[in-house]
């Protein structure tokens, strides 16, 4: 077999940089769980009639095929899901009965599309979600309650002491808010207005307004206020003002108002200098179906990698026809954020092995010695390896530093003499070159060497630091 | 939509069910750290002419297809990976210049087979897979190594103060002693005399001796000595002994006696009441591409299932042309051992949600001072939530018992008289009624109610007992 070479739009990563997502990873579900999530994980593949229930061909399924099924034709056959969203929803409705509500639950999965793979966009990826699912009602306290459990993920995540990422600016909007305010001035196709006004991302407002008045029927005045409205920003609940201030009533405007005033003010001192959350009154999640908290992410640096944690409140997030079940979540795109940065070289793990010792091997008869001490260390929570073969010690400190291994361990046995058959131990840092003798039944290592840590280069100034 | 129902051979967790399975991945992928494996993931597709490269059409492995792709037939397109090994392999010949050798990773993820669905046998299943690969060559102590590892790991698998599963049998044997046993003997096709004493487990002795004369063309005296080799076992190298004793020479047999003696002793002290390993020279592996150390695994009570870890030393695990890349390793098939104990309810979670501790709510106004003290409390790696309305005291206790919550937390303030807003906290143990005053800032409950533990049903007396 010759080297196999990369398939586009599926990230791998070499074992250094996986680090960086195991990180991740557990520092996700290490939040979520603080504020109660419960985990699941859904199989890969639902029934093809369920991915393409709300007509998502966009999202470009794949289908799955048994290498020897014949006849392929019998039902509608299963695909890879697209989404987390899908396969909670049914996972809510099979299990219904045998969960407590309201139910909250994260899921950090491998989601697969089939899209022309671009910066930014993968065919296979790491989504982690969170929901609160009720049944018949779900109060509105559980959307600030998803806001804050997310503020407080990706606070961890940017903070320099935990992985150091990149800033986070949430971005917060209410369906109904928008949706009171196009019907206040009169609009008549106001799924068209929300499309529209969506594209204020990749449109200038000029072409926006024409788009308006060409495709929903809008007066040029009532362009003007939608795009009014959608160029209030705030960091508190000042918007309400300044929305008021367009002189436009409806009573679901109200009710927006409320709830994203209600919403800002329930975030109050979670943001910080890294973590950011505002009212952005442009944000739609037009191809979307929710109903009312709306929210996108932006990655400070990477702007151009669009939102990268987004969700919002579905008011029939499933439904079997008697009982709904309302929700609200909120879904990080883990590979979208970390492919560019570990691709970039911006994070990676300062190793590319957990082991914090190398067990050093004088010749390859002292092996079962060199395999005590391993145990010994493990036995504390060291991890540790023992040494391929009995090479000259500078060539196994060699093969320790090409790993990041930070200390390698000696073990030499006094052949003649007074302490004839004695052991000594020493432990040399190869960093520092400072070697000790230690005991493998006490020493240990400083809690920040003991498993491998996330490097963050500073892109500004390239210079490289190490954090936690 | 009406309720779904589930997909034969996919199977799902309930959150206290899944439990189970998150203690079971982090301790495995904690104790392979210890030995100093690095964590890899795969893409979960390969392409179709890799997944069939070794003829594996057995496997049944599921093809892809874009919903959107009209022209199917421009490649030979992907498949979804059937298990580990072919990724791995794969992996390491595309990164082989980025990797340090010898190579030692685990890898815990999803595999797909479109088998028919059987106890025991899934179209998904999680596999947790180590493996030590190396460059040209691989000495034989890294056999003994991942034979240790796995040890260590299904030690803590079983051991009733972690997660307390059924005891496991690991039984080893070497593709070269076998085969040059049946060399020695005089047989001309090895090969077709494993696959035939493979099938001890199925047939009588007596049946697979006829099939040896009547298919691989031994006398009825070869076809014994056959028999009699299978028939061996022994927990340490007494098995060299009684291999001698039936008087067959073979440069390969000595070689693979040496080496599987040396295994044996390798993992003198190991053994437990609960994990033992022996050498049972029935195991031949028949199918897979073993050349050297072979392993299969019984879980005690459920030999049925069949071998629940099994694997093996490969010679060329991978190879570009140039450079050969010999691998030694061992699969654990989790899914195997946990969803037919999860099933059966052996073994579950004590609580279907994190949270250690349900913040109660007096009023709906008093949400910010439970959310106040549930921060406190996380702030100190406390899970909690907080109660979804302000419901009678007793109702909220319910509440927290349907999910196992242990602790309610009731906060009040002294409306009038000398104390007046001054704030009372206590906190409840719902299972013994206890109620103490307590301090957001300081209180901690015991370390073994942090978490959800594992319960065990102890299925000879169906008592349940509780373990962290």
């Amino acid at each position: 077999m010759s080297k196999p070479t990369p398939l586009s739009g599926f990230p791998e990563f070499l074992p250094a940089q996986r680090v960086v997502e195991q990180h991740v990873v557990t520092t996700l579900a290490a939040t979520f769980e603080l504020h109660g999530f419960a985990n699941v994980e859904t199989r890969a593949v639902e029934p093809m009639d369920q991915l393409l229930r709300k007509g998502e061909t966009s999202k470009e399924v794949y289908v799955l095929r048994r290498l020897q099924e014949e006849d392929t034709s019998r039902d509608k056959g299963i695909g890879l899901h697209f989404d987390l969203t899908v396969p909670f929803a049914r996972y809510v409705l099979e299990n219904a009965g045998k969960l407590e509500f309201p139910f909250r639950r994260y899921q950090i999965q491998k989601v697969w599309r089939g899209e022309r793979p671009q910066e930014g966009r993968f065919r296979e990826f790491l989504q982690a979600d969170i929901d609160i699912v009720g049944r018949d009602e779900l109060p509105f306290h559980h959307d600030i309650e998803v806001t804050r459990v997310m503020l407080d993920a990706l606070g961890k995540l940017a903070d320099p002491d935990s992985i150091g990422l990149p800033g986070f600016r949430l971005q917060v909007n209410n369906r109904k808010l928008i949706q009171g305010f196009y019907l206040g001035i009169g609009a008549t196709d106001v799924d068209e207005v929300m499309r529209l006004v969506d594209k204020l991302d990749k449109l200038s407002p000029e072409q926006v307004a024409s788009q308006l008045v060409a495709e929903a029927g809008l007066t040029p005045e009532q362009a003007e206020q939608c795009l009014a409205l959608a160029a209030i920003r705030s960091i508190d609940d000042s918007f309400v003002k300044e929305v008021r201030a367009l002189g436009v009533d409806h009573p679901l405007l109200d009710e927006g108002l409320d709830e994203l005033a209600q919403l800002l003010r329930g975030t109050v001192g979670l943001a910080t200098d890294k973590v950011r959350i505002e009212a952005d009154l442009s944000i739609a999640r037009g191809l979307d179906y929710y109903t009312g908290t709306v929210f996108e992410t932006r990655l400070d640096g990477y702007e151009s990698l669009g939102s990268i944690c987004s969700g919002g409140r579905y008011d029939a997030l499933a439904s079997d026809g008697r009982t709904t079940y309302p929700g609200v979540g909120i879904s990080l795109g883990v590979s979208r954020v970390l492919v560019p940065l570990i691709q970039r070289g911006v994070v990676t793990g300062d190793r590319s092995v957990p082991s914090a010792v190398l067990v050093a091997l004088a010749d390859e008869d002292s092996r079962p010695r060199a395999d005590e001490v391993a145990t010994a260390l493990r036995a504390r929570g060291i991890p540790c390896e023992v040494a391929p073969s009995a090479a000259k010690f500078g060539k196994q400190i060699r093969h320790a530093d090409r790993r990041g291994i930070p200390y390698v361990w000696f073990t030499s046995v006094d052949t003649d003499g007074p302490a004839a058959d004695s052991i000594t131990h020493e432990v040399k840092d190869i960093r520092s070159g400072n070697q000790v003798p230690a005991d493998p039944a006490t020493w240990e290592p400083p809690a920040g060497d003991l498993r491998p840590t996330i490097k963050v280069s500073t892109s500004s100034t390239n210079e490289t630091e190490t954090v936690q």
